[in-house]
């Protein structure tokens, strides 16, 4: 009858998956459980402690504990997979792309196995097809797998506008439609600034700079790093979804959903607005598109196809 | 006339660097200058640029850059120094000493000129030599120059109790003096949950033997990261520092302060009970001790002092 | 399956009832049903609906509603019992006593009937005796009827001690037992700043002349106000209590409970140190107490006991 | 040299000065200071010391004191003006706004005795006028005297749509421009849902009722209340247009401003989408408006001179 706790598991305790277990905690949304292979086991419970240490001093209250164990996961209430690798020199995309669909399919077993009811993020890429693979392995219903791209791509964007104009990031906003990073299809007619559409407020040549350099905001950190890629934007990303679902609060977000239909797609899943909610993705939203738009979100869609084709 | 924001310096791109900008940003204490060495300075921006796009997710307004240019660094509110080299395999005490003694000069002389107002926080280690070293270098009033090491030792403290009772880290506190892990000072009898003292909660067994993990909380992270040392709960602790200087809160935290008699010491720094405000350290706290209290501190100050003649 | 909001009631729309939702909404604890007799239910909507206009502004989502019907708090998780009346000039102490004892009665049955599983929380005056009344109305286990006197008695004292010591309030502790107000049994010795014993810091007569204020700090308050009494401490006070409870925080916190032998008393409801989390009261904590104190608490659990002899 | 808290003054110690004074203090924008007249000194007293003991429990750090002497305002780095007198029946509209204008007047003068470099926001109605007379008495640049309006009208506004579409209100945006209630012109077409505008989502039947409301959302209040007006949703636009200046955000959101040409009027207080930074109002953003909006505006402002007229 008491209250209790949720319970989050975030699978992976790289970069990402750690700054997310942190910002969840942070949060209060309730205790993190941190997962990884048997080999780094050691290092994520290092990182689980040193975060909990911090726990006195920001002043949250969450247990966090790292694992090798899904046994630890029983019940969680939310589920993040960040797992899997990174594309290496010399890797071929296929090779990329299988790998990452045979850890998410041994993830999904584990987490499956442990919580048979709760709601599962996906950030892995190549997202869509990832989400895809973990909702088909699930055998879970389709708006309890979701995957995240669109806050991160608008946040991107957001922050590049908000610079442009030299005003608050909370007054600027992005809308993007389709996968992530290159086949991102930004609506920039529903972007704006204090509710100004952007198209009134920057010239087309700098907005098209400014989604190019969205487009590419993932590479730009890559590059920058010249060791590993972004995480603090990505955790932002993950966690907010993970505050819109854990506390029910029906946000307007664009995910990666399952299509039974909807923008004329079937069984694929693609970015698109949602309202997340308690019972995950709550309702897709459906928008009439320019053609020029339909024909981006067209290319969008076969490039997540493609990817899944090599799947088998 | 108008209002600006502070601007806060962070020394050091690595991990306790990073998230101690993160964490600053998040709470929106001022815009926030990250800074490294020339050849880091790729990797600096891309975190930075990162955080940055974390933003408009996490709901906070702050500018943060990463750069290798101090002059990027003018006019700081506050600097936190992180930056120096971790001990490896090999190298004697001595060396890490010295290289990190010649680091924080180069620092403090850039620091200095570009905010010869600012107040200076430093986590460095061997800490205590280290801000040591900072102030002889800056030619600053001892109260802008501070080191961090009882904040997080009382952090770790804390957490292993808060488990140990089962209760919010909220309600516990702890107290050390001296210098940071193998030499602090617990005092006990001045830790309490929910104001009652530990010794009537805990056996003294058992309280010993958080005293003991405390002391090695340091070297438990760097064994279980395998490879680097703890970063989110140090960089906590220099935020809440940050946060108490730049609002001006008269916190009551310990800092690593340049005594000039209290406690029966000169010309030393060491961790001490102090009040941090709007100008650093604005008050020492001297407290009684009991004999073995008083000869635990006198052999923290030998050992702070031992290091202090490594220096030349 | 999916994620719920927690459901607040709150009973009584007065200012502390209306303050105490507010506060409740901005932390995202849950929805809000704020509940008052039919004749006020319109100045209760009214209230409600300017509070839900300022979620968009001060960023929380939560649905906050007034209402006269008692339906609408159906499963709540947590019931605030704020309703009664004040004691008005000419009007005797049994008088108030069974006014309010009446009001509790009618309270309870109506809450009891909508939401059979929750916690309940009371604030009404005399506190002791309502939340005892409130108890064997409900017929609920012990641990889930609970009155709120000492976090406010605390709070008021921290607020003195801060202002004394110049310091900042977060580092200011304090530790009372017993009764509210004059019945109040402050333990000083358990009441710290920065960790340091208070007795350290000021002299006895300051402390006794903070004491007595404490004391007297709701009385100082009605003087002020001259039309009413306080409600900002009052609602922050009863938030913090709402947290623990519906996070799970395992909070050491003084609360009203019921007595079963505790200290020496049986059938009483009586402040005590207390670990609050989600089944309510986790568990009280017994103190030895000097014969001073045990004096002072045996004085508060009569003047309580006085209290429940006038109800019948 | 040291960091020093900000210091807000709140003139009027009603209720929505006292809640705006309560909703800084929890930011910890800076220390409030409450002024009211010297017979409501006690009451403002009580009020501030009330909030203050919230303190410890909330986790703020801001003193806060509530005085009847404008001395205790000086060196302000923002006053924010609620005094005035609300309609009384049988009152004519010119005895309102001569009486508010009276007060307006003393209240500024007492203001730049003190803080002759502060920033101003006025909320006193009609707040239009009212912020017009506050700027000429003050003498200031234009810039650092504000009204609001538009903040509350579209938070209003974004309670409804959100309730209208079951949705989190931080996905909901609404615009204004001119007046006040009734005299409010929105612009639909920039407001929006998850981005999406309006007009797609909602019948356009459903959003004049919706507009409606906003347009009466005062006494909408008003009549539920049956005895007072809104506050909590007041206390909170004021509030975040007070963290917008003090924190220098250049937020994009609705003031009053005083108009030089702009929108194509002259020496007029009028509501218009503003960039709010540390300087007060940082720009006026002109946008292009229809036939049919610039015909709601001339009404608007028309009726805000027919104000004014009534000044002498």
């Amino acid at each position: 009858m008491g209250k209790k706790r949720n319970k989050i598991s975030v699978i992976g305790s790289g970069f990402t998956g750690a700054t997310t277990a942190l910002m969840i905690a942070q949060k209060e949304l309730g205790d993190v459980v941190l997962v990884d292979i048997p080999n780094m086991e050691d290092p994520t419970k290092g990182k689980a402690l040193d975060m909990l240490e911090a726990s006195p001093v920001q002043g949250f209250d969450a247990n966090i504990i790292g694992t090798a164990n899904y046994e630890e996961t029983k019940d969680s209430d939310l589920v993040i997979i960040t797992a899997g690798i990174a594309r290496k020199p010399g890797m071929s995309r296929d090779d990329l792309v299988n790998t990452n669909a045979k850890i998410m399919k041994s993830v999904t077993q584990e987490v499956v196995r442990y919580s048979p009811h709760t709601t599962i993020v996906v950030l892995t890429n190549p997202v869509d097809a990832m989400t895809y693979t973990v909702y088909k392995e699930s055998g879970f219903p389709k708006e309890r797998v979701i995957g995240q791209s669109g806050v991160l791509d608008t946040a991107r964007f957001r922050t590049f506008v908000a610079q442009e104009l030299n005003v608050s990031v909370k007054d600027v906003t992005g809308f993007v439609l389709g996968g992530h990073g290159d086949d991102m299809v930004p609506l920039i007619r529903y972007s704006y600034a204090g509710g100004i559409p952007l198209e009134n407020l920057i010239s087309k040549d700098r907005l098209d700079e400014i989604v190019q350099r969205t487009r590419t905001g993932g590479g730009e950190i890559v590059n920058l790093l010249g060791n590993g890629s972004a995480y603090y934007a990505p955790a932002a990303s993950l966690t907010v979804m993970a505050e819109a679902i854990l506390k029910d609060q029906r946000r307007i977000l664009p995910s990666i959903a399952y299509l039974e239909g909807e923008y004329g797609y079937k069984d694929i899943y693609l970015g698109v607005p949602t309202i997340l909610g308690g019972n995950g993705i709550e309702e897709i939203i459906e928008l009439d598109l320019t053609e020029e738009e339909k024909a981006a979100l067209d290319k969008s869609a076969d490039s997540v196809k493609n990817v899944l084709n090599i799947l088998q």
